[in-house]
This record gives C-alpha cells, structure tokens and sequence, in this order.
C-alpha cells in the first residue's frame, strides 16, 4: 500500500513512470543515453516505493543538469586494466552510465579470477545502490558498493561535518526471484529526514546530530547548522571512514569534504567515485557450489524461523504490488514535475 | 598505564612474554611453527595493552589443542587459484600459520591486478584481526579482513543466536609508523563482556541483549541464556550478516551456527573461514599516488582538528609504552598460566 493518500495522488503504470523520467531528463539536456539509465534507476525507485529514489528526484536531477558541473552526454572511458580491475572515467556525468558499460567486464572479471574491482571516478551520484546491486547478483555474483557523499557527517567524537552519509550496499544472489540486498546510509538517518523533522517541527531522537558547538541535539535546525552523527558510535564511524578511503582516495578521487568543496554550493549531486567489488561463489568457493549456496540459504531460512525479516524483503513486496497494479505518485510532486517544462 | 594494580601484578619484557607464551604453546604440543605464529600474536596482544588477546588467551589455547579438534601441526595448504585470489587450507590447525605462509602471494598479487582475496579455511581462530591488517599495511596495501565465530547473536528482528560476534578489522597504510586501523565486533559488546557483568552483578546498558523470549534485557546472566544483538540495530545485523556470507558460504566453509555445532560443547575456538582483501592504492589510484595518499592524510588530520580520535590511536600509545618499559600481567593470570604446568 503506498503511504500517498489515493485522493491527492496520481495513478501511473510503470511504464508512464519510465516515460516521465526519460522525458524530463532528456527535456533537461541529458543524452538519450544518460536519460535512459538513470530513468531506469528513478523507475526501479518508484516501483518499489522507495519514494525518495523515485520521481521526487526529478527535480534535483534538472537541478544538476542545469548546474553547468555535470557533462550531459559525456560517454564513459572504460579501460580493462587488469585481469581483476575495471576503471569507468565517467569524465563528470551521471555514474550509472558508467556502470552499466563496465558491468559486464565486471562479472567476466569476477568469474574469471574470482575478485574483482570497477573504480568508477569523476562520476555524479544520486541514486541508491541497490539497483546496481540487484544487476550484479542477477548475473550470479555477490557484489559490494560504496560512495562518499558530502561532508555533514562528524566522526565519533567529533563535532564537524567531514565524513559522507557514505552508502554501504551488498547483495548475494539467491536461487528464487529475489537476491539477498541491503543498503544502508551510515549516518544515523539520511540528511531528508532532519529536514523533515524540522519542517514539521518536531525533535529528532539523540544519536542523529550534534550542535554547531558539538553538544548532542534533538533540534533539527541546531542539527542541520551542526552536524549528523553515524549510525552505531565509534563503530558506524569507523566503517563510514573506510568507505571515504575506499571509494576516494583509494580510485584517485575526491573524499566528502572535497566533493563538497567542488560543488560549491551549486547543490548538484555530489561528484566523486564508486568501488564496486563483485565476488564469484562458484569461483571462490572451492568443488561444491550447491552445498554453499545451501548453506546460505540455511542462514536466511533461520531467519523467517525466529520471525526475522531480512533487508529488502518490503521493498520486494512493494514490488509486485506495483507490477501489478502500478504506483501512484502524490499530486503535488507530480504537478512540480510537469511544471518543470518539459 | 597499565590497568592492573603493580603491587598485584607481574613485570614481563616483551621477550619474555613472547617466550612464555612460545614455551607454553609448545608444552601444549603445537608446532614450532604454530607456536610461535600464535606467540607472535599474543605478545602484540600484550604489547599494545588489548589484555583480552594476550596472555589471557593462553589457557584457552591450550584447551584448544587439547580438545582433539585441532591439528597441532597442520602445515597449511597454499593455492595460486587466479591472479587475484590465494586459498589457504589451514587443514584444521589455527588460522596463523596459514596467514603467515599465504600473505605474501595476497601482497603480491594485489600489487599486480589492484585486488586480491586470501580466502583461509578450516581454520580455528582466536587472535584479534588487527595483527593481520597492520601486517599488510606494512606492506603497502589497504586491508579489510572479516570471519565469522559462534552463533550467539540474533539478527534485527530475532531473538536467538544465529550470527557470530562476526569481527571485521580494516587497514589503510599511512607514511608515519603506524597505519590507520580499526578491528571491531559487529555484535554490541564481545561476549566476555557480558560474562564480566554477570560476575560483578552489574546490569548490562539496554541494546546489549535479549532474554529467551527475545525481549530487551539488562540481566546479564538472561542475555547469555537468550541472545546477543549486533551493534547498530538492523545496519550492524545486514553487515554482519555480510561477514556470515563471505567470510562463510562464499568461500566454502562453514556460518557462526555451523561452526558452533561443529565444536559440539568442547568450547575450541571457533572453526570457520576468514576472508581478506587487500587493495593496492599504487595500482587502484591511477596516475598520482602521492595526491592519493596526501588526500587520505587531510582526512585524518581532519579528525585531529576537531578532537577526534583515530581508531587504534590507544593502542599504538600503549606500544609505544611497552616496548619501552615492558608490560605488568595480573599476578592471578600469571600463576594461572604457570599451572598448566609447561
């Protein structure tokens, strides 16, 4: 069920979402292949309610596109660079393209050695990382992604923003229609929820952010002009910090501070790079592929034993929904869409 | 400073405790080559102040080797399996010895193609990950090493053990003498812990674990009958359901559950897999390694500006102290070992 009230919103087919997007983007000035790829990613967003990956981003995309930072239809540099290594230039447009010309050089890698890596850099980010998980796994690999974002983010004992939002996504493919995926921010609650919050007045539960002077907050503003916190303490903050080192300076690009101090204050999508890791179970995973994927599955099953959900598994179910009947969209965001134009 | 009270506690060189523990290992009837692997870990357990990996974890050891489970002189199985993956069949003796012979083909190899994956198997493990991860950062290489232990941690949602305590340790090599690093549990607390609380009849902090029934517990003795939780609610449960995964199926052996029924109440350490990566900044980074590394500097002397502290920074204090004046162990602790009688 979607949490728009049905009579302030709009009922859309899957394919009328796909359409929108690709309308839009292309209206802004994207190439038909840029559009294509990232209205596939806005479609998938969409369809499985994750209403904050869907059509909302629309507007933020025109935005980018329009900042003069992104290249609209700048065509990925992909260079084979080891028998476990893919470099994607995406010379500073949207990363997705990127990453669909360099997955399958990917998987080949992966399946052949075992390991392997794509470093995509110079790219502008915007969407979850799932969708790319869910491509990996469905070619049978399990993959790991991870980005900087901007630095709102303090360290554990800090009180400065320096660390991203910093995604961590991971997917493991499953024999049934669905792989296992989580993605998750490691700050402690994306940087929409404080607006959120203080748009509707609200306090915000300790642990999300600090103050401008480093004191613990449950006031949104003092949060935002401060800084967010990581979610799990010194551990959340540690993992955070190596996906800086890990998809910035590790592929030669920006950390979150940089990327924040390229923008400067355009409010584009962050620019900055993407490490991709997929791994080949039957590869790596010695003579009897069958008994480990069995063993996984032992493991997700003794989940649903003790009433566990596992990541993902709502955002599945939101899926067949949509499949089934489409989406609806709120009014408003969709009328803020039409009247940008295009 | 050392945490023990010098009137009850014993004064060691570092040599000494690396012979005491060797001389003890040996007794025990390891190896030369097992003992003195594992001798090596336990002194930079007690070097860099981490008691709960020193000397302490002798008497486990020696239970260990007794228990008939491990393999006192297993010499590990190397495998070139591919340009970017090393297999090391530890053929049931402890994980050590085949990390010791494996590491230099991971460094290798990674320096070569930018990733590589040591996937070590059948292996019992006790030690800390960091020893590893500072062993390859010496080397050049960043390092992310993961495994899986003993089902004692339920998963978000759940409310029995299922997961391990599921360690992940992460390095990044830095110019001065010591690398970034940090080495932690993804279960709220390490299971000592709640054992330490029930002796003392101190309450456990809410978040730590739940009672047989699942519900949030503060009695230590009920969360050691029920169930740990991860760190980071349902983050720190998918991250380290992850480890399970990759540290586990992936490579072909066996999850936290597996291993717990493996040991069938003899209480060994656990025996499982391990899976390192090691990333090659040289090769990853592209054209400019040292614009690279400067970029992983400002991140760090970021954290300094603003007060905060780098993980490990407590531990390379404590070194530093050691190999200066040597170490104190609990009196207790030092007769306890002397009575096994080697």
């Amino acid at each position: 069920m979607s949490v728009f009230d049905a009579a302030d919103s709009i009922a859309l087919s899957i394919q009328e979402v796909f359409d929108l997007s690709l309308r839009v983007l292309k209206g802004a000035g994207l190439s038909d292949a840029h559009a294509r790829a990232v209205a596939r990613v806005i479609t998938a967003g969409e369809r499985d309610e994750c209403a904050s990956h869907g059509l909302y981003r629309l507007p933020g995309c025109v935005m980018t596109i329009r900042s003069g930072k992104l290249s609209p239809d700048a065509e990925p540099g992909i260079v084979d660079a080891s028998p476990a290594l893919v470099r994607a230039d995406a010379r500073f447009g949207y990363s997705l393209l990127a990453f669909e010309r360099a997955a399958p050089l990917l998987v080949e890698k992966a399946k052949a050695v075992g390991v392997a890596a794509l470093a995509i850099t110079n790219c502008f980010h915007f969407s979850a990382l799932w969708p790319e998980i869910e491509h990996l796994t469905e070619q049978g690999v399990a993959a790991l992604a991870m980005t900087p974002s901007h630095a709102w983010v303090a360290p554990a004992g800090g009180r400065k923003g320096l660390l991203g939002t910093n995604p961590l996504a991971f997917g493991w493919p499953r024999p049934g229609p669905h792989p296992y995926v989580f993605d998750f921010a490691t700050s402690a609650i994306a940087r929409g929820d404080l607006a959120l919050h203080e748009i509707a007045g609200q306090p915000i539960p300790e642990g999300w952010g600090v103050d401008a002077e480093g004191r613990p907050t449950t006031d949104a503003r003092a949060a935002l002009d401060g800084a967010m916190l990581t979610f799990g303490g010194h551990k959340g903050s540690a993992l955070s910090t190596m996906i800086e080192l890990l998809a910035g300076p590790l592929i030669g690009d920006m950390t979150s501070r940089e990327s924040m101090a390229f923008d400067a204050g355009a409010q584009a999508a962050p620019c900055h790079g993407e490490l991709i890791l997929a791994f080949d179970p039957a590869m790596l995973g010695g003579p009897d592929p069958a008994a480990n994927a069995a063993r996984a599955e032992a493991l997700f099953a003794a989940f649903a034993d003790q009433g566990a959900r596992l990541p993902s598994e709502r955002r599945y179910a939101a899926r067949a929904r949509s499949l089934a009947r489409g989406v609806r969209t709120p009014r408003p965001l969709y009328e803020r869409i039409l009247a940008l134009g295009f």
